[in-house]
């Protein structure tokens, strides 16, 4: 069965895989699971057909069959569940990367978008200069975190998973702020996922929606 | 195994069940599972020892025998696969169970926690009194939409579930705003999480630390 992804039909932003079909089709070319994509208007996200797929009226959703998924942790969660390849098979070493899953998006994600957004909705505000340098304090005191955990390491743990894929979707919102290079483990630990050959499948496919959106 | 957690010793929430060691006991608690506890001292979470277990340096861990796991989110996802009761036995409908937790900690929780903060650490900033409704408009168009979707069911889909949980847990957050009774079934929703037994019974256990605490 081939399962139905949503995406952006005008990707905000502008193609970089930061949105979040992003690490949904990094996971689906891990796993090797061919896909469809239905791309959504912003006008049609919020009408009640795309809300009974999801509640906030966002991207991605998953269709398979009778399953409607929501939440991109979720679904590559759902897949690594499905497929070998994104999560170790020795139940302890799961656990951990599921861990590495969550800290993606509860703990490293949140400040990370916080700094985004203020850019984006507060640039203009009066506030602005004296609150940029809380935020990237803040994003900081995480990547200097995350940084002493990896040290030396190729992956979070012993080898890649659905976590890493996660923190590295995660971490590349910080490209083009200066922040990422202050750790130069972590930059390299950045690269390493962004030369799998899942993620630039992923990245191609992705990129084509944006350049033929801004062809028409 | 007995397991061990970590939580505050000195909570800041003041034994409201606020910190993040509340939705662990809370999912112990339904599971029918003791646990042995390990209060830490602020200092202590930023040590070496602590930190080889939680590489953020924060609460809680969970230890049970060769297996160290962080992240509360994770960490009740693997007592809700190890023991029945918190997600449904239906694949589809556990994935759907699985993507409330992952809705609650990265959709809802990161705009509920933003205003908090802000009201913790920016509270006596100049911009404090422009800002806060903007960030209080966020959590609205949040709570909206999941007011939508809750309608008049008692629980996210069928029956409660590892998701609830996680849910009730960010919704409390908002105890004292008032924006919880904009929508008086999310008000109901957490009510009925709170009347829960296993609720109830972790609830007091973190409590109780904050009371010896306060005592000493």
């Amino acid at each position: 069965m081939i399962p139905t992804l949503t995406a952006f039909a005008q990707p905000p932003d502008r193609g970089r895989g930061l949105a979040r079909d992003m690490p949904v089709r990094w996971a689906l070319a891990e796993v090797g699971q061919p896909y469809r994509v239905r791309l959504l208007a912003f006008a049609a996200m919020k009408e009640p057909a795309h809300r009974a797929l999801h509640p906030f009226g966002q991207i991605p959703t998953y269709e398979e069959g009778d399953l409607a998924l929501f939440e991109s942790g979720a679904i590559v969660l759902h897949l690594a569940e499905r497929h070998p390849g994104l999560l170790p098979d020795d139940f302890n070493a799961r656990a951990r990367a599921i861990a590495w899953m969550f800290s993606a998006q509860s703990t490293m994600e949140p400040p990370i978008v916080e700094r985004g957004m203020a850019i984006l909705v507060e640039g203009d505000k009066p506030w602005h200069a004296e609150r940029l340098p809380l935020l990237e304090d803040r994003v900081r005191a995480r990547l200097g975190e995350l940084s002493r955990h990896l040290a030396e390491r190729d992956w979070l743990e012993r080898g890649f998973s659905a976590g890493d894929l996660l923190l590295v979707t995660v971490l590349r919102r910080l490209n083009g702020s200066g922040l990422l290079e202050e750790n130069p483990n972590l930059l390299a630990y950045v690269a390493r996922g962004e030369a799998r050959p899942a993620f630039r499948q992923a990245f191609a496919a992705q990129s084509a929606v944006f350049k033929a959106a801004s062809a028409s």
